[in-house]
């Protein structure tokens, strides 16, 4: 806890980003986590829910590695350009002393050879002999059984996000099925009297409700599956109605409005009348994304963001996106990271971790982050016009022109003028 | 061109990639892209097809940024810990000389208020006064009408894609439909007697066929649709037919196997029988990689890649991707990048661009990559337990240990105890 000369704006304490993490995740049991086979064409970006065990060797078989002549690497023993070897052409399945037959890149090596001489080191003489001049030694050019994965093997581990090269090998392994993690079904509700569809006409003091999408978006980029709760107004009843609904339907909850410690503060106020309710924290240590709260109802997390566009995606980021993440079964999935020297000034609040949104390009080959000005967590233009947020450390008070830092990127680099 | 010392294995001249895109994307003719309306809710990761413009000014209306006190800044002016000053709260819609108005953060700015008191800042006094001591300058703590995002202004990009940050915005703006690219349709199609589909029974000397799924999902990953053509027995006809049948389905054919000059050289024979024909490059500079094909044929463009799945998966990042990014409408997306130091020595070869495949890992605070070590191009493993590559330039023959790279990361990055 931060307990001193922190302005609250009326929350009692603030809590660290470590601690709330800490406190919620230790507060949370998240079970026996639910699979499913699926097959491995429907499987990109699932995560396996097993270690995927190799049933026989890869390769299946010894198979050449390039195109040319498989032999006896003894046959090759002293041969040089001043004393090229002659070798025999053979078709049989088996190869005899002196004899060598024809193989492309990835055929089965004939029975009795245990190397391949390249194309380009063999010179065709007549229909059925070959001159060489390069000596191999066993095994050479080959690509032994089982070198790639030994059966047995572990070939992927459980916890793995099936990224396309991971269902090549899986192929490869000859297996049309995986088994992985159920998507964890998230509800998304947001508040707000002042709120209206995108779609209808908003009266002179409303506006359009935008964090449902990002939120929804944000939890389908995760490969979570996202349910949408709608709208409610500014009614306890209603809030409550709407989780009920929600915690009933879903894995877990995440809510947009009404945070703040003010005469709107009513999530925080309908959560607590739904079953065994816990607000766990209320307030983090952080800016955007103070007025976050953090919620285990009946066994479900609930992540209570506050209304503000940028202080949602932040708190989603804080919070959510581990959260769902642990449920989906990955301990461990940052956001590329890429460090990049500081364009100039920017000034932090002390005592909160500070989300400060920079624009991360390369010039000259080096990577330059450009603080994005900001007056408030409301302006969603910080967001799009950054591709990623540097963390200052509540113990400063801003970061120094020229300073190196770490920026996690939420949207694609900027790369000028290169090759690959 | 790279004419002298490099090993051709059997090709007449090898081609650099720089050399190889220009020929290959100077000889495309992309022509206008076909574009479609879709939701906001079903636009994540689309590509805009048009410059969004703001119809109104975002926000909508001068609203409070913090949860407080609206008012006259002027009233303030003086104000302090020694001499504070009351305020007169009202209801009314309309602001008078030394009124205040509660607000909380998102709401609009009462009529003849210019600034906001923070909750903290302010003491009630009795039901109808506060007592204020500190001052606020006209504007402080008000979100200004059209400061996110001005009336006519371009709120996002065409070329952008659409991630959840972005549909936040447009929703925002009041947008319920967005115009974007249609998705490129790329087909494709692997080669070789050898192979059969997973879930069948090979023969002794057949593998599983394991590329397709690959190559598919990484178009699926860019935002392509990707089209199966299945497998193709090593037979011109067979080939011709099922490319005739790709070229007709879709923008673009991919496809693996049958590419280096060697009996079953088949894919670029076939691609002659077609229309009108241009294979423009046969072997590249690269390794892996090397027998990669890049064709055009009645202005569709056909890449063809090795039937090894490394290799495959390098042609069509640098080939393929660009390829796909080009057709979605977006000139720049390159892979995150992150610079570590090499854990140990690895060679590469001299007159090739040689994509070392290493393993990311950060480790007090520094990022390593450690070198997967690779015999041929043949061994998926080396994709899966890497998760990212460097890109070694043509006239070096290795990197040293220690030596500062940058990682181009096609899989998660590893850290480890980090808080945020």
């Amino acid at each position: 806890m931060l307990p001193v000369l922190v302005r609250l704006r009326g929350f009692q304490k603030l809590t660290t980003i470590e601690e709330a993490k800490k406190l919620f995740f230790n507060s949370l049991k998240i079970g026996h986590r639910k699979t499913e086979k699926v097959p491995v064409w429907s499987a990109l970006n699932r995560v396996l829910a097993e270690d995927l065990i190799a049933e026989e060797d890869l390769p299946r078989f010894d198979r050449s590695a390039v195109d040319g002549y498989a032999v006896k690497a003894e046959d090759t023993f002293g041969a040089s350009q001043f004393k090229p070897k002659t070798l025999k052409l053979t078709n049989a399945s088996e190869l005899k002393r002196g004899e060598a037959k024809q193989v492309w890149t990835g055929n089965p090596l004939p029975k009795g050879s245990d190397a391949v001489l390249m194309l380009e080191n063999v010179k065709l003489i007549g229909d059925d002999s070959i001159e060489i001049w390069t000596a191999v030694t066993p095994g050479e050019n080959v690509s032994r059984r089982g070198e790639d994965i030994a059966k047995g093997e572990v070939a992927v581990k459980t916890g793995t996000r099936l990224k396309p090269h991971h269902l090549c090998l899986i192929s490869a392994l000859g297996k049309s099925e995986v088994l992985v993690f159920k998507k964890p079904k998230v509800a998304v509700l947001a508040t707000g009297n002042e709120l209206v569809e995108v779609g209808e006409k908003p009266r002179e003091d409303q506006i359009y409700e935008a964090n449902r999408i990002m939120l929804a978006s944000l939890c389908h980029e995760l490969g979570a599956e996202p349910i949408d709760l709608g709208i409610a107004k500014d009614d306890v009843e209603e809030i409550s109605e709407k989780l009920k609904h929600g915690l009933e339907k879903a894995d877990a909850v995440i809510t947009t409005g009404g945070t703040s410690v003010g005469a709107s503060d009513l999530v925080p106020t309908a959560i607590n009348r739904l079953g065994k309710p816990e607000i766990l924290i209320h307030g983090i240590a952080m800016r955007p994304a103070m007025p976050t709260a953090l919620a285990i109802v009946n066994d479900k997390p609930v992540v209570v963001l506050s209304g503000n566009p940028v202080a949602a995606f932040f708190g989603f980021e804080i919070f959510a996106r581990p959260l769902i993440l642990k449920m989906l079964g990955i301990e461990n999935e940052p956001r590329p990271v890429v460090t990049a020297r500081l364009t100039r000034r920017t000034s932090t609040a002390l005592g909160r971790k500070t989300f400060v949104r920079v624009h991360v390009f390369q010039k000259n080959g080096e990577f330059y982050a450009e603080p994005i000005s900001a007056r408030g967590s409301g302006i969603i233009s910080t967001l799009t016009r950054a591709n990623g947020y540097v963390a200052v450390p509540e113990n400063r008070e801003g970061l120094e022109e020229g300073e190196t830092v770490q920026v996690h990127l939420f949207d694609t680099l900027e790369v000028f003028g290169e090759d690959v």
